[in-house]
């Protein structure tokens, strides 16, 4: 796998591929450029090396809909490195769950090491925004009590297609689709605790290291999924994260 | 920092030092061995390129002593690899918390990927064993719900003094010491989900890496610390880890 640049032209996609990983170096083009599709394809776009933070319960109107107050500050909880998949990815349903739901959310790329930032100095910390699905066990979620589990198992953690990093998080459209169908529409307006925020609060527990990912919750709309879906996360202006639901025979 | 194998010699403790990291190569003694003290320090045994899963309420003692049932199946969280330190560094308390408490646990660390492990084959993917303790924040514990940040703070959870090869995980005891006192004395044999069931269980959710660590609960006993205490884990047969609290100026 490689990093590149991701360059849009017309409906064409390019990839200007880069030598070595930009999170950790500069930019460096190799000259290679490369049209997205034809057995080219994307993974996801970043894997952390230590986290995904998650944050629950974050739009006033989900928190809802599960009969919950809106916390009064934010609750996190980790998913590790190894839920994450891509773009295309198949989630695969674990045995031992029968209900599996969909959470679109915008996810938050950390560019360099950061502890105890304050919310006006947090975006100096920040690489960009990609597309999550906080893919979620629902009946493990009620029975277990915490969500290691329920929402931290293989592939429950899609990331991409890219990283964006000219998307302003204020106020952008956070979509899910099922099968085509709009489930969730939300906006990051609606956020309880912003972004700035969550990386200033995440700061004061834990450092974040680049390529650290924090996903800021999902609005009202989440619904479950079985084997044979296709469901998609759209942030407004970043791109469509879209992957098929598999069970495993 | 280098990797060793740690060898006792009556009173003594010498490090036979080793290149690479044996986690993920044959160990390469170098022939060079130091003894410990004059300078000579241990760090954390392991940091978790993945995770660090713990296990809640795996001792009926302790559920009970903050009014809890025993879990029908185990409750997981996660803990990050920024949590991790190691023997003699200090617990440092965060600023948004008043009541940190320690807990004792034995410690599993896996050495080869597994997923999907039954328990009769578990033990294979074992590398071996440490002091862990799971430093928790019990005031953000209650009001956040989810134990994202109640239990995965910088400095939230301490490892060693060493990997332990060779202990039988079936009946060990668990103990931890504030200021020299006794608090916690427990015996893996209370497990409520032990060793072999665990790995096996966490496997059938997350794809577990070399070097990630599995804390199997806490014993009855645990209580607060504050700064200027000294607490300690010791696992019978492996060794203590010791640790000051501190709390940042």
């Amino acid at each position: 796998p490689r990093f590149a640049l991701v360059q849009q032209e017309g409906d064409k996609t390019f990839l200007a591929v880069l030598g070595g990983d930009p999170l950790y170096m500069p930019a460096m083009p190799t000259g290679e450029r490369i049209e997205l599709g034809d057995g080219v394809r994307l993974l996801a776009p970043v894997i952390p090396r230590s986290k995904v933070v998650a944050v629950g319960r974050n739009y006033a109107a989900h928190a809802a809909e599960f009969g919950n107050d809106v916390p009064t500050s934010p609750m996190l909880f980790l998913k590790p490195n190894t839920s994450v998949v891509g773009p295309d990815d198949p989630i695969v349903l674990p045995d031992w769950t029968i209900e599996v739901g969909y959470e679109a959310e915008l996810a938050v790329v950390i560019g360099k090491v950061c502890k105890d930032v304050s919310p006006q100095n947090a975006m100096a910390y920040v690489l960009g925004y990609t597309c999550a699905n906080d893919v979620s066990a629902r009946d493990a979620q009620k029975t277990d009590g915490q969500w290691g589990r329920a929402k931290g198992f293989d592939t429950s953690c899609p990331l991409g297609p890219w990283i964006d990093t000219d998307v302003n998080p204020e106020d952008v459209g956070v979509v899910s689709r099922l099968n085509g169908e709009t489930k969730q529409d939300g906006r990051t307006r609606d956020l309880v605790f912003d972004v700035p925020f969550l990386v200033s609060f995440v700061s004061e527990a834990m450092t974040l290291l680049p390529g650290d990912v924090i996903l800021t919750g999902t609005p009202a709309g989440v619904g479950l999924m079985d084997a044979g879906d296709r469901v998609e996360v759209e942030i407004e202006g970043l791109g469509v994260l879209s992957n098929p639901v598999v069970r495993r025979a």
